[in-house]
């Protein structure tokens, strides 16, 4: 049978990888699919012509990042009627209707496993094993970096900086990690995950993010006095009235299964009526499981059975701002008598409830730590500005949303 | 476009299961696959005919559960030229091959996601995600009954027997519970995965396994003592002279992603150099739970690519019996000067090196509990034997596996 002809469009960390593992596997491909997969022409950002390499090839597989350029490649491939296999989250968080759209109309596979936490399958569980599922929501951690950093904190009781520092040291955050730890990596994430649960239309614009740079060892002690590891959490859901999806670090009770996925690890818990809840959890980045992830999506575009289902036609859903949560709150006061009355007594004029607290320190630097049942944001919001303003508050207050087994 | 035909064979609690959610997510089915599902007909054990079943039906779902009639519908389906999906592990743990082969001459689908860890997606992301990897080990929790009862052992601290009772009264374990707390049904699930992960004609005779009916509360408290978790794991891997397939108790070590899967979890680790590991965990049975497994193999057999990739031939591979593994050795001992000199001379004869000791008791009723470093299991047996004869034994040592961070 003739071969199978790969143009690599990118050649860093992941695209050297998928060179080397495509090499090593070609025998199982040519097992498995019939045709001996050949990389007949690369694009790096100084060489290589994308016209040419497209001409020559039968499948195309899109590691050169960025979203205008592989935008223009991708579509290019897919209306040259060549199934293309991609690892770019940017790109489709910003325009996947478009380009799944394309590969329906043409009829091409538009692989992208490794999107999304790299190796673990996530991907193709949403889109094939749960395709007749009715789920109602996901929470994933979905950014290694951050997860790294988090877990180091819980570790070592060190300071966001340091634990940064230590995952720069390792290679598991670039020198400049905004996009990681600022939370807008897993927004992209969260996006695509969102569209495949719920078939809604989802832009990285629609999707609310808080970072980890404000996180406190502090935080970290509290939360371990409450039972709680504290995450950078992905949530996808619905709700009465659409859909909400989010980012934002999140305290989560012991039991949680996303509690214990440590070091630089991703991991997706996928909650339906129907199943009650699946977690997949593995290395979320890295060249060879990248890769890994990317091998599996060529092997399947060109398999016997015809390659991927495609993508349903997405709907518009509403998406909403204002989700309901529980939180954690911290709070620097002067404790004076009376104190806790009149936080308990704003929190209530909005339907706040306390479930537990924690004070630490005595006179002028008392702090007192909250757990608050869950309520919509916006009512915390207000209750926060409320208690802002009393004088014995001597910094704003900090919240952080808490998953707790009970209010789930 | 014409309805999609199915025809049930078995009615118990995953049919019921089925039945309903494929009412409840007809329109789903209806706009992933083009085809609105209905079912034709129903065999139970009292009533029904299969040959007319067969006649209507475009596709047929086996959940009729034993092996002989199974086999005579699933083999009479594929040659009738239907796309067949079933939950039926011990027809696929012997007969798999034929089957498989058959499915494979007809260019027909054979879906069985929910034959083993139900809802779980190890079989879909083994044959389609990991189809490109090589994969050199997977453990896994299979088996939901043992896996509660052991969790309420570690909980309560109770004995075996009141556990079981307690996971019957709960319905996590039959009347009869001789297959699950055997080893039985979790030795037909590893043929299964063995067979996909590693390409190999594995047979339910191929698996070696033990059950947890000897398993005592002491042993749990002594693990909490080693920091270990107690699990009846089963274990596919690759040897250096071919493969070993095996389920039994096994000590795990904190961080193992198996440990902390509780209750009446599945969970399977799939390890390899290329991805490191992953792991999916999730209800593994259950009716609404597997049902939903049923469906997503209904929907992949029809949907519009075409169907589930077939299965690859399976090659014949040596399956080895005498595997390397660290062990947990409990002794019974009359306590004497040199007692320990002469247990670690025995052991020291046949390879086997002492990780760590704990000793509780004194004088005649002494408990010598140790942790061994990885040696052939034969060897050990044969140090045990040794051991077994010296004078100051009061019981027959008794070994369960280890399976530990640093030997892996």
């Amino acid at each position: 049978m003739r071969p199978l002809r790969i143009g690599l469009l990118g050649h860093g960390t992941v695209g050297g990888a998928f060179e080397r593992l495509l090499s090593e596997r070609a025998e199982r491909v040519e097992q498995l699919t019939g045709r001996r997969p050949e990389i007949v022409g690369v694009l790096t950002r100084t060489g290589g012509d994308f016209a040419e390499i497209l001409e020559r090839s039968d499948l195309i597989v899109e590691l050169i990042g960025g979203v205008d350029d592989a935008l223009d490649y991708v579509r290019r491939a897919l209306e040259a009627d060549r199934d293309v296999v991609t690892a770019n989250k940017q790109l489709l968080s910003r325009h996947g209707e478009e380009l799944w759209q394309l590969a329906r109309e043409r009829e091409r596979s538009l692989g992208f496993e490794a999107a999304v936490a790299g190796v673990v399958p996530v991907i193709r569980v949403l889109r094939e094993s749960l395709a007749g599922t009715r789920i109602e929501r996901i929470h994933g951690i979905v950014n290694g970096t951050t997860n790294f950093i988090l877990s180091e904190m819980a570790r070592t009781s060190c300071s966001y900086e340091t634990a940064l520092a230590e995952a720069q040291r390792l290679g598991y955050a670039e020198s400049n990690p905004a996009d990681d730890v600022g939370g807008a990596d897993a927004a992209a994430k969260m996006a695509i995950l969102a569209r495949l649960a719920f078939d809604a239309r989802v832009h990285i614009d629609d999707v609310r993010y808080e970072g980890i740079e404000q996180i406190t060892a502090g935080d970290i002690a509290y939360a371990r006095d409450f039972g709680l590891a504290l995450k950078l959490i992905g949530t996808a859901e619905r709700t009465r009235d659409g859909i909400s999806v989010r980012v934002h670090p999140a305290f989560l009770y012991a039991g949680h299964p996303l509690a214990s996925v440590g070091g630089s690890f991703n991991a997706v818990t996928v909650e339906s009526e129907a199943i009650t809840e699946i977690t997949m959890s593995g290395p979320g980045a890295g060249g060879t499981q990248t890769a890994s992830a990317v091998l599996g999506d060529v092997i399947a575009a060109v398999s016997a059975a015809g390659g991927a289902r495609p993508m349903p036609a997405a709907t518009a859903v509403p998406i909403i701002e204002d989700a309901v949560s529980a939180f954690y709150l911290h709070m620097e006061v002067a404790d004076r008598p009376g104190v806790l009355a009149q936080i308990a007594q704003r929190l209530g004029e909005q339907g706040a409830s306390i479930k537990s607290v924690i004070q630490r320190g005595l006179g002028e630097n008392a702090q007192l730590v909250m757990v608050i049942h869950p309520l919509l944001e916006s009512r915390l919001r207000t209750a926060i500005e409320a208690i802002g303003g009393l004088d014995f508050i001597r910094s704003q207050p900090r919240k952080i949303r808490v998953i707790d087994e009970e209010f789930e």
